[in-house]
This record gives structure tokens, sequence and C-alpha cells, in this order.
């Protein structure tokens, strides 16, 4: 499918021994890179000191042997990854935000879109607070230490900064001798947390970057829950647990999470194959081979060779040397971008009948070239199934997408859509099939890019927001 | 399975109209990455002048929108992608390799290993001749030239130089106003080419690149062939086909190739799917999963699991954005860096009897650690089932292989690597499948590395010939 | 002499009607260089809309063509030269910083250095500010937004925040619509304006950044003025002029300034030119040639020349292609550091008796290793000319000067000094002389430095901050 | 002036003794960098193995500590700083060359431009060498490797090879086990040797790069002199010493050559200022104040103080910061880069009569430029002095001039010039005075820039291949 982009991934660490955590960060980001390859940071503290390196790039350009040197040591360490839009402002944006304030330093590593951020910041604003960034981010920092001046402790602050901000965050918070990892009451993003046989905690959006550095997932951060780590051990605030539904975003298990990632109990991989087994259910057809579409579009397309019994196949092939930079020279058109990119596997498809299993449908160009590429090789039918509904509204808890007359299943019925990719028949997963995605648990999930319910009030509020802030940009000078 | 590396692709492409030939070759050389990612270059015939670009690192790392404007236009290009020994000398050794001489100026493409080179070397040598580089494809040019001084033309040049050079190569040869493919005798490594639409002739080390440039594939070159591509046409010159038995490099199937390349008729996925069937009926056994190690032991596990009808999964997660200049700091072992390339899918092993495919066991070691990720991840039984036979030999015809004492099949019976490597069961491709691996046809294949039988007679006297070239290196001052 | 470092060059535009600045402000920090060479930046201010581009590193290497071209068009821009001590956190702390506030941005460039910003620094943060670099920039942002809140003007705020801000500070802030130019009472740092003939009016911290865009010089900004430059033209606000001793900071004069830049009415070249007449006058001895230190002693040896008769030679090649990153490996001694660098004509002072002159002496170890190529060149005497006063004491306005520890004339006597840097005789500029060394007009010079008397109250006060402050970093976590 | 290129600084170093010999190569780079800015490199030879880096850049850019590092350890090393035109062909054509031939490898860095390099190459390739490059340093290579085979040691071949190669050249050849230093019998560029206290030799272009590495000078390479540097000691072949007329380029000491480099006994800085000295009594002139043009007009302009006893003033500033990427955005004509690189002084040249020195008139256009920002700084008069005659004719021995219709002494009278440049006066060196630049010593010059004499008889013969060969150089295919 197009590519769709989501706020960033996060990694925290604290020991109470060890002082060379943030090499575990750096492995631990290498495991995220896929929520973000915008940018990335690390921040490593010594005893009360705090040093930051982040830039734009991925992991492997922006930390080299020296600059991963120069972070020196330390019992903790934050990082993050970085997903972004064109229209930033470069990497005064990147993660983890450190500030400093009456009661010392703080840094901030931050996945999710509060929805009253603008509020916030004029109300902050109001007060003589002054903004370095344009990223939420900075605005939850100021509400956190703003309730900090007055009150005994970090984690206070942050129970009642919660108070506060509105939309989706997980997040984690380093001050000079804790580890703070807090969620959303809607618990839209995933965070989790885990232990090394040393006794290092680690925190992560997902549980493969747990893996990656060895540790032991312990379990999901609540929604609505504050998890302190310090020398003291571990501690849990749930002031703000079971004050909204639980409304997990439901593209972490269609696209966003590494199918290794388990979230609330679900292998993502799984929670994917059983959607495949779903669409075989539900659209079944005489066919003879099942492919996906690379890389995403694999675990729905084993479920549904799994329920339908047709013949799992490697489609394509895609080439996994196109780097970010890669340059199109004198191509007019995207079609044969998508061709050097990919390529079908003629003696697979040719002659026969195809099912192509792709995680969604975004724009729906993408689409119709991958079908293409297909025809070319000489499939004789196509029938494309998509292990998500058909998408049909904008996010507004972090999720980068196109505004709604680029959404092709805004536009036009599920017929139209078949006519226009060029296939044979056409199958979306169900908004009920959905909401037991999670291998069948009833756990809570915003589906609103599908079905349209915000769980939050605010949306729409911000969206006024936005737009009266475009019309007065000009005139406050 | 660990990583072997072969040196090079070539692409080359001729059109008697169009003046914007570079950029397929720049995008040819993103298909052939895969057959050397160390250095690459391009080539440029701009009416008989020729600009050229190299440099040591990936088509993305080498080939900026500038840099490719740089080299102009031009109706004729060559490009390489080369892979490298640790121990090479830079970038010196880049290619196409582009030299003047009396008759104009001449550039070489080259895949392959000369078992002559350091008896040609010191014969030219001896004349006079000069090197600049310790490539094999200097040794070439310069035997081509010694003979383009008394002959009419390039490709008679190149006609009577095949008397001489002996060994492994294919090639590409620019001139000029000409564009001249000449594969070995033996036709160890593959060359094909193609014809676009518009009319331009493409030549490549592969299949998979004509795609990318949507260019129809015609046929192979035949082992011994030169074909000639002119403004007057194409043309061929079979003088030394037949002179020897066909002995295509078998690794390219079993690993070099790219599963969606077709050589000698059979395509490289279909080939390696059928091994899978061969090793379920080989060596059948009662499990519940199979699963590929990534990536190049996927097509085989598919077939394993049509053959013995147990279910084929996605058993490992490979982390995508690891790349070449990923450093491992406070890695004390090999082991953590497996861990952090791949990570089992736990759901899809634990509690699991498992047959993971492979592609080829080299030194063992990256195989015990997968192994060993899968142990961890629960499996109760792990069966090792390999795409190949035992690798026991060296080659002499441009793959690089570790010493004698280091491939753990040259060293160990079949059930010593069965204990080291820690599996339950294990079985290997035999010599007799290899025979027919290409679809079931007998189209001859070098599978020295498996059985000792070396198709050239030199290989011994250039071990020699290096060795006593070592020993007189300090003297010759 | 030994590279005293200087916090800063300003340069700032306004043009009523063009939208092209940006470049100028490339230029002007060109000719701003020798103030600062770690950090630049500029921001460039379209209509409200700022874009900013700053990072570590010399202008040539943070500003691309392409770099300049994203800044984009404006009618006003600023920029910033940066000198920074080791160690600084990182390109946080480049300038221009660029801040969001209540009534709209901020931008602002800052040269010196505030005696009191630990003071507004803990104010501010008990009012909740947070604060994101560690530089006096960020703090004298955050006082005149702070200020804004409740009054009526930019121009305004700046004039209440002036009450506020104790030290050195020649700087320039842009907002929306307004570029203002300010200098603190003492006027420590010099700061001027200038006009260009299409009306753009220039601000730059010496006139030679004027020279360089082709502005024809105004006049200096006094000390405690507020300028204000908008489309309703200039305008002026004095309430903090005459509130304080004038007291611009005498090293302009002696070392920071570039020769050809005019101060007060005096160009620097002609008052080193007469520092080097006075030394003359004051310091006779009969000698056979005269030279200068490169670069910075050059202006006074000719004076010296020009006085006593003496012939002015060049005694030193120095070589021009040593730039920042220049190695010294395997040189165990700065004293073949000083070799490469500078090397002496041995003809021009071989058997002579020659007359060195410098800017100043500070730590006394180059001074040393230059007497040191002199002698081994052949001079028969070597008689050094200092044009300043003997340097003893820490600066609290700006300058990075060694610990008193390590400044020679603090620990020494003149007549141990000479010993020291093994000359055969030393002469000092007087601190008499000094009063008067702006073309003999007397117009006021913190000279503390040499004579110890520092023209604020409070640098001692903010050294006892600066003491607790670190014996209570750890304990405030 | 405008930059005259001259092609190349050469640099060896052989020790009896020492390991690590590259790092002087290093510094000895430094000191000749102001002959060649484009390329560089260092082969260093460790017991008979050769490791060469070379790129495109200064020394500062290319040799950074790691690449030094990565050249090793040996007793010997060679390096060269390359000035290239715009067309060359990039990196290939960098310094020293490195090659393998029969005996053994070898490396050569050069200085200077053969005349009859067609004709040689072409009788080179007529025999099947082959060429990678377009530098003669490649030629001349392959003349002595020719010589080699057919005799016994490396300087015999030097020798023979003495006898074909025509024109100018200063070299260094590299064997396994010696360093050989050679020079045309014309001695169109200077070569010097010294030695260190550690018993080390140096070679170098010339000698202010034996002052920064501590090597004592010994002498001048004669003409036609080859000289032997080997374990066995130092050894002098004189075949071709005598042969010819000496004609070393008169440029070394008007221009090319470092003020502190001491060349036939004759320091440089004393013959530019003798030259200036000349200048003040063949031009007289009532004027207030002499200045030179930065930085090359100095020396001359101190002579002419000298002589005339008119103050000597610094006229102008130069902005040491504009590096080889400047890039002059928005900048229409080059008036304006001149004045953001150059700025006068004002209260030096303002209502004063001006004596303005330069080394030597190109093109004018420069000149001109420097002379306008005099007259808007307030000069009443300007004199040109130029020291140098006026420049007529084209260079083929390895000095980049600009072709003669744009030579302004080719084109116009003296008279026209001082109109075109808009100077009150201006006065030339004469061709007779020129005999005698080298403080007073008639030892030889080549003039033929200024007086068309060329001391070789094949330029002509040269300029008719070279014809010839663009002619064909499209037929040839």
């Amino acid at each position: 499918m197009q590519k769709i982009g989501e706020e960033c991934g996060v990694f925290g660490i604290f020991s109470p021994t060890r002082q060379d955590v943030a090499k575990e960060v750096y492995y631990g980001l290498y495991a995220l890179q896929h929520r973000g390859q915008e940018a990335c940071g690390i921040v490593v503290n010594d005893d009360g000191v705090f040093t930051l390196h982040k830039d734009n790039g991925l992991v492997n350009d922006v930390f080299s042997f020296e600059q991963l040197e120069k972070l020196g040591h330390g019992n903790m360490a934050l990082g993050h990854v970085r997903y972004g839009t064109s229209g930033g402002r470069g990497r005064e944006n990147a993660q983890p935000i450190l500030v400093n304030h009456i009661k010392g330093s703080m840094a901030v590593s931050h996945n999710g879109n509060l929805v009253n951020s603008y509020q916030l910041r004029s109300e902050l604003e109001e007060q003589g607070l002054v903004f370095h960034t344009t990223s939420d981010t900075e605005v939850i920092s100021y509400v956190i230490i703003k309730e900090r001046i007055s009150c005994g402790s970090v984690e206070e602050a942050v129970d009642r900064a919660m108070y506060k901000i509105k939309g989706a965050y997980s997040m984690c918070i380093m001050s000079p001798t804790k580890m703070i990892a807090a969620r959303d009451e809607n618990g839209f993003r995933p965070l989790c947390y885990g232990k090394k046989k040393d006794g290092s905690y680690v925190i992560a959006s997902e549980t493969c970057a747990l893996d990656t550095v060895g540790a032991e997932f312990i379990r999901d951060i609540e929604p609505g829950e504050i998890v302190i780590f310090s020398s003291e051990g571990i501690r849990s605030i749930k002031t703000h647990c079971g004050k909204a539904k639980k409304t997990l975003c439901i593209f972490e298990y269609i696209y966003f999470s590494r199918p290794d990632s388990v979230i609330n109990g679900c292998c993502v991989h799984d929670a994917r194959v059983e959607s495949g087994k779903f669409l075989a259910r539900a659209y079944p057809v005489d066919a003879d081979v099942v492919i996906g579409a690379p890389d995403s579009g694999i675990d729905a397309a084993l479920g549904y060779s799994f329920e339908s019994g047709i013949r799992y196949e490697t489609g394509f092939l895609k080439n996994k040397y196109i780097g970010r930079t890669f340059i199109a020279p004198g191509q007019k058109t995207r079609e044969d971008k998508v061709r050097i990119k990919l390529n079908a596997i003629k003696s697979v498809v040719n002659g026969k009948r195809v099912v192509l299993v792709d995680d969604s449908i975004v724009r729906g160009t993408t689409c119709a070239r991958t079908v293409n590429l297909l025809r070319e090789a000489g499939a004789k039918e196509v029938h494309m199934r998509v292990a998500a509904p058909p998408f049909k509204n904008p996010c507004y808890y972090g999720t980068d997408i196109p505004d709604r007359e680029y959404l092709i299943a805004n536009q036009h019925t599920v017929e139209e859509i078949r006519q226009i990719i060029g296939v044979d028949t056409l199958g979306y997963l169900t908004l009920d099939y959905c909401k037991n995605i999670a291998c069948g648990k009833d756990m809570g999930f915003c589906m609103a890019c599908f079905d349209g319910n915000y769980p939050t009030e605010t949306p729409i509020i911000n969206e006024k927001f936005r737009f009266e802030k475009k019309l007065s940009e000009k005139g406050n000078k």
C-alpha cells in the first residue's frame, strides 16, 4: 500500500546499576525505525547531566560510532524516532526534547498527537511562555513543568498535566533521577515495558524493541497509567485509568507495528494472518495462487491461503536497495518508479488466477500500478483482498493521512474502486470484524479513519482553531 | 546463510537513436545491486567521448542526481556493480575500467575471475605494459588492446583475446562505436540481452535488470559467444562456442541471482522452490511449520511446504534498516548482532516442531545462531533443510569463499554439523539432484565447491603462481 | 598572539521595498566572520513568516547556495556569527534564536555577556519558563517577551527589558514588522548602522560589514539607545542613554575589530598604527628592522616603523591554508605546530636586531615560540613591543580569557615575562595611553582586563551564583 | 593579480631508519599548498608495499587523521599537490601516480609540462601501452618503465628516459627501495633537497617545505641532474647536466614560489623587494603612500617604499575566510565579488596620492576593479607599478595562462592598458631587469611569456599535434 506515516517511536531505559545504557537505546531505535524515518535522537542522563544528540536522518545516518561515544555514560537514556511531514521545520522538531526549568532538566519523547495543543499553546503563551518548536512535545513539556513548580515530584506534575493534555500520547519523561512512562487514557498508541536480566527496565513503543535488547516483556502500560522507574523501584499511578473508553489505534495492528511485536497479548503477525483468514471466508474465490503485496500484505496473504487452501506464493521481488534518497531521473510517471521497486515473478503469476492481498488502500494509485504489474506478467484474473476496511476519514491522533478528497474510499464506492484499480473482484475487511482484530479479543479500538467515530470531543474544535490561526497568522505582528 | 560474495554485475545499453541512456544504466544497476555492494560505476559514450563516474558505495550513494547529470548524454553506456574483498585497494579497482590506446578509448565491465591472470599479467609486464590496478578487468583490457593493434576491429581483437584469457568472465566492452558482450566458453557467469520497444539493446547479468528498464528478454549470450551491437545491427561471433563443457556456476541458482531472474529459461525462484520440494521428499519429517531463513531460504521453504503439506509461515522478522555502516557498539558477540537483525516471531514457533530451510551452510556460525533464536522462542524441534549440498571447496572463478578450514562441511561430517548447529535433523541437497536444479534441465554446471571437479585446468597452476609471487614480493625492488 | 575569543557578530537588514535581503546578510556575515567562527545563522522574515538556518561551522560551511535559496525571500533578515567555548552544548546555542510567543514570532542576535543572567534565569524559571539553551540570548528574549505581554509594542518591551538585563549586549531584534537595534548603556560592544542607496537599512557590529554590502555608514548606535527600523522609518528611544559611564571594550581597538572598521569615528587600523608610534616613543631601541606578528601585530609594527624610522619588513610567512580542522599527527609539541603555521623569512632577520611588535601577550607560550623562530632564523637581538598593556584579569562581558593563573602578566612582572619569552627588551602599552587609544579621543573604555576596574557592579555576584549553582547542580533532581 | 595556475608541488622523503615519514609529507604538502589546490595525494612505501591515498581537494580536506593513519608506516613516502584546469577529468589525474610493472611498483610525482607528450603517448600506444589518465605523469612513468625492462636499475631507466621526454619536469620517483629526484636539463621548475637531524632526506619543490618539517636545506637539484636516495646513501647522475641553457621559469620569482622560499640562493621575498626598488628607480612619482595588492604585491610594494622613501602602508583588508567554495548569490558583477574579498582602508588612501604595486597584470579586469576600490575610498591619484613585464604569450611548460586574446598586454599598448585600468601612471618591470631578478645573479630564465623566446624547440610542434588530434578525435572509432 501507499506509505502512511505515524509520528514516532519511543524508547527509554533505566538501569539501577549499569552506566552504559546509551547503546541499548541505539539498538532499540533500530528496532523501532519503521515507526519513523525522518529524525531520531538519544539523550543520556549521567547523574543529572544530560547529553543529547538528535538530527534528521535514519539511526544509521545520525549515529556514528563517534557520535555514540560522545553521548558518554549514564544509567538512564531516552530515545526517539520521528516520522515527520514534509512541511516540518527541520531538525528543531526532532526529539527527545531537552529543557531546563527551575527544578532541573527534563527530557521528553512522545508518540501521538494532542487534539488541544493549540489551546494549550495559546494559554501558555499568554502566561509568557516561549516556544522554540511547533511540536506537541514542547507543549506537553511546558504543561508538566508549569505543574512541577507547585508540586513535589515530577510524577505528580505528570499526573496533573494529564488532566490538561487531550488526545493521543504515549511518552517517556526523563528527569535527573527518574524515568517516567505515561499513556493517554484512551490508549491510542502502544507502550510497554520489560526487564533485562541485569535489572534494567526498558520502555518501548513496541515489544520488538524489547526483544532486540534482550529484555523480557513485562506488560503494556495501561491507558491512563503513569509508571515511574527510579532507584527506589517501580511505582504506578493510575489516577487516569478507566476515565475513558479504550481506543487503541487499529492501524497499529493493520500497518504500523512490526509483525513480531505483541500488543495487548496479541501478536501483530497473528492478527494479520487472522484478518487474511476472515477475508478468505468473507470473499471466497476460485483462484490458483495467493500473493501478498510486499511487505505489509504478506501476513494476511498467508492467512488467506491457510483458510482457502489456495497455494501461497511469492509474487513480487522487492528491491531492497531503493533507499530514501532514491532519485528517479527521467522518469515521468510513478508507474516507472513502481517497476523499479517491484518486479512480478512471471512464472508464479503467468496464466494464473491471482488473489492479491494488501493491508489497505489509501489513494488507490499505488494499488492500481501493482495490479498492472501482475497483468503485464500474465495474470489471468486478479482478485484483490484488503486487510482493512475502506479508508474514509482523516486522523487527529498522529497518523499522517492525505486529505479526504485523496482517499479513494471517501470518494468512491467499492465497485467504483474495483474498476479504478482494475481488479476482477475486491473485498475489504468489515468494521464488525475489526472490533475483534486483536486475535479475537474485543479490546476497544479507535477506528475513526474507517467509521468516523472520533473518541475525543475536541478534534473539530482543534480544526477550528487551526483554521482561525491561519487566518490571523499574518495579522499579529 | 552467511554472506557469500561474488564479483559483480554488468549492464550495458546501446541505442541506435536515443541519447539519454545513462539513466537506464542507473536503474539497471539498482536491479543488479545484490551482485555487488562495494563499488559501482557508469561510463557514457557520447559519440566517442567517454565520461565515467565510479566510486566505492552503493548505487544510491555514488550517484546523486547531480552526478548523473554530469555523465551527460550519449547513445551507449556501460555500468557495473562490484563485490570486493576487504583487502582490495580501494576505488582504483571499481569498474567500468576506462582506458585509451592507439585506436581510441575502450571501457570494460567484467564479472568473473580469470584463472590465468597472473601469467597474463606477467607476460604483459614483460612487454612493458603497466598496471594501475590489481583487477582482472585491467588484464583483460590489455590483452584485447594488444590484439587490437594488429587487427581490424574491436570484436576481432576480443575474439583473439578469448584464446588467451582463461576462466570465468561475462563482460561488456564499449568502443567508440560498438557495444560488445562476451562470455567465456564454459559460461560460468550468466549474461543475457533484451530489447526495448524504442529499439535499444540492453545487456545484463540477469534478466531482472531487463525487466527494470522495460526491456524484453531476447536470449542468453551463449558460452563462448561474442555479440556485437552497433549502428549496423547485431552480429554474433561463435568461434569459441562449444569449445568447452558448459559449466554455469550452480550458485547462481542457489544464491547469487535474484529470484525473479530467468537463466537458461528457468526462473531462479522456481528452481529454489523445486529444491525445497526435493528436500521434502528426501528428508521428510513430522513437523508443524516450515519457515525460511530470510531472505534467501524463503523460496525453498515454500517448496518444502508445497511438497510436504506442512504449513509455510513467516518465522523471522528481518530488520530492513540495518545498513552497510551498521556499527555494533558494546556488542561482544556476533550472537547479539544476529539478534538485532533477526527476531523470531514467537507465536509462530513457540511449542512447534519447526522445519527451517536455508540456502546453504558456509561456516555454520550464523546458522547456529539462527537456530538458537528459534530455540529461545520456544521451538520444540528444529529440522534444518539446506537447499545446497555440503560446501567443501574454494572457488577460483570469482566467488569469495572462506578458506577450506573455515568451511564447516570440509571439516565435519553431516552428523557432526547437525550437532554443532544444534538441530534435530539435517538434510542437504544431493549432488545428483543439483545436476537438474535448473527446473529439471541438465544444462551443465560447475559444482566444484561441492564436488571438487574444477572445469578448467589452471586453478592449481594459478595458485602456485600466487604462492611464488608472495614469496618474491619483497625481493623484487 | 594567542587567539582570544569574543562572542559574536551581529548583522541585520531592513528594506522598505526589496525582498531579497538574505544574501546581504550572507555577505555581511563573511565580513564579520573574524568575530566568531564556531557557528552562524540567518533568519529571514517574509511578511511575518520566519525561516531560519543555523549550524556550527563557518559561513562558508553552513550556507551552500541551496541552503541560501531555501531561506527564501523577505524584506528583513537577521544574522549572527558565534564564537563558542569548547564546552558549549553544540548547535542548540547557535544564533539567531527564533521563538514564538503570544504576540507572534521574534528573532534575536546578540553580542556580549550579561552579568546577571543567572539571576534572571532563575527568576524566569520560577515563573515557569523553560530554557532550551544555556545562552544569554535566550534569557534576553524571555525578559523581552515577558514585558511584551503587557505592553503595546516590541520596542517598549525592549526598553523595559533593558532595566533588567545587566552587562554587555549589542543586539538586533526582529519582530514580524520591525528590526530593532539596541546597545547596553555602557556600550561595551560596538554596533552601528548604515543605509544602502536602495533605501535599505543595515545594522552591523562593525562598519566593515556595511562596506561589504555597499551600505554607507550613518552612525554608531549610542550606548543605551534603541533604534527601530520599520515601514514607518527610523525611530530612536534614548531612555537608557547616559545612565552609565561609556565603557567600550578596549579590545575592540586592540584585537577584535577588523582593521578597516571605524568605531566612534576612529579607524581601527589607525588606532593600532598610533599605538605602534607610542611604543616607538616610549621604548626606543637601536634596531635594523621592525616586523609584526601576523596578522594582528602588523598595523602597530608599521606605526613603530613610522615613528622610529627603522625599516618595516615582512618577517614571517603565515600559511594561509591551515584551516580549522588542521590536525597535527605525530606532533608532540605546540612548538612544531607554530613552525607549520609560521616561517620566519631568514634573509629579513638573519644577523639583524629585530623589533617584533604584537598586539598582546596572553599566556606567553605562543609568543615565546614566535621569538624562538626568529632566533633560529638568526636574529641577533629581539625587542618585543606589545600594543596592549599587561593582561591581568578575567572578563565578564563576553571575552573568552583563560583563568587568572594562566595569564602570564597576572603571575609575573614585566622583567620576568621578558626572560620567559626570551627577548632582549620588552615594552607594553601604558594604561594612560590606552585611555586615548581611539585616535586621541577620550571616549571611555572598559579596561578591566588590564586595570581590574569593572564598570558594572554585578560580576562578583554573578561569580558567586555560578559557584553556588555548581554546588547544587547534582542535588536538585 | 588574477590567479595564474601552475601545475603542482612535489615532496618526497627517504629515511634510512624511521618508519613514520607519512606525516612529514602531510606537513610538507601544507607548505606547498600554494602551488596547487585542486588535488593532492600521498603514497607510503612500507618495505616495498605501497599505500596510496589521493583525491580532489586541499590537504586539509583530503587527509583526515583517520586517512593519514590508514597510510600506515614506511621509511619512504611521496606526495603531491596539484593545480588543475577546470576541464580536467577528475581525480583520475591526481598524483602521485602509482603503477605496477614487471620489475615491481613505482610511484611518480611530477611538476611541469612535457612539450612532446603527445608524440610520446602515440609512440607508446603504438607499442600497445594503455593509458588510464590524460596526465604527462603517466607518459613519463611509461617511458621510464619501458627502459626499466632492459636495464639494471631504476635510476638508469630514468637517465635513459630523460633523453626522450622533452619540456619542463621536476619530479620524484619512488621505487620499492629508492627515492629518485630528477629535473629537466633546462631546470624550468625548482627542486631541492635537505636533510633532517635524524638523517632523513627530504626533496621538495621549494625550501619552505624543508623549513616546515625542520630539514636543513642542502642544495638545489641541478638542471638535468638525477639524485638517488637509498640505503646506500646519496648518488648523483649528471649525464644530462649542461646539455641545455638553464631556463628557470621566471614566474617562480614573480608569483609562484612562497616568499620565504630560497631558489638558487636567492630568497623570493628579497627578489620581489628588489623588483619594487627597481620600479621606484625606473618610475619615480610624487606620492603620499605606497600600498601592495594583497598578498602578492606586498613584497614589491615594500621595495618601492624603501627606494622611494614614500611611506608603505596597508591599503587593503583581505577577507581571509573566502574559501574555495565561496558562492556569490545574487551578484551580477565580478565587481561585487572583489568588494567582498577586499576592502580599502579609507583613512589610509582617502585624499592621498597612492602608489599601488602588484605582481603582474594578466587580463586587467581584477586590476581595474582593485583600482576602482581605491578611487571609491577617496584616492586622489593612483600610480600603478607592476613587478613583472607585460604578459604577452602562452606558456607550454606547465603554467595555466589564458589564451592570447585575453592577455591585455598582448592586445594593448602600455598607454592603452593605463587607460583601461584607470590609473594615472603605469610602470612595468623591464625585460632587461628580469634577467637579474634573482638578487642580481644572471642565472638564466625562461621569459617566454614576456619575450616569446621559448627555450625548447617543440612547443609549436606540440600545438600542431594538439590541433590535429582534436580534428581526428571523433573519427577514430
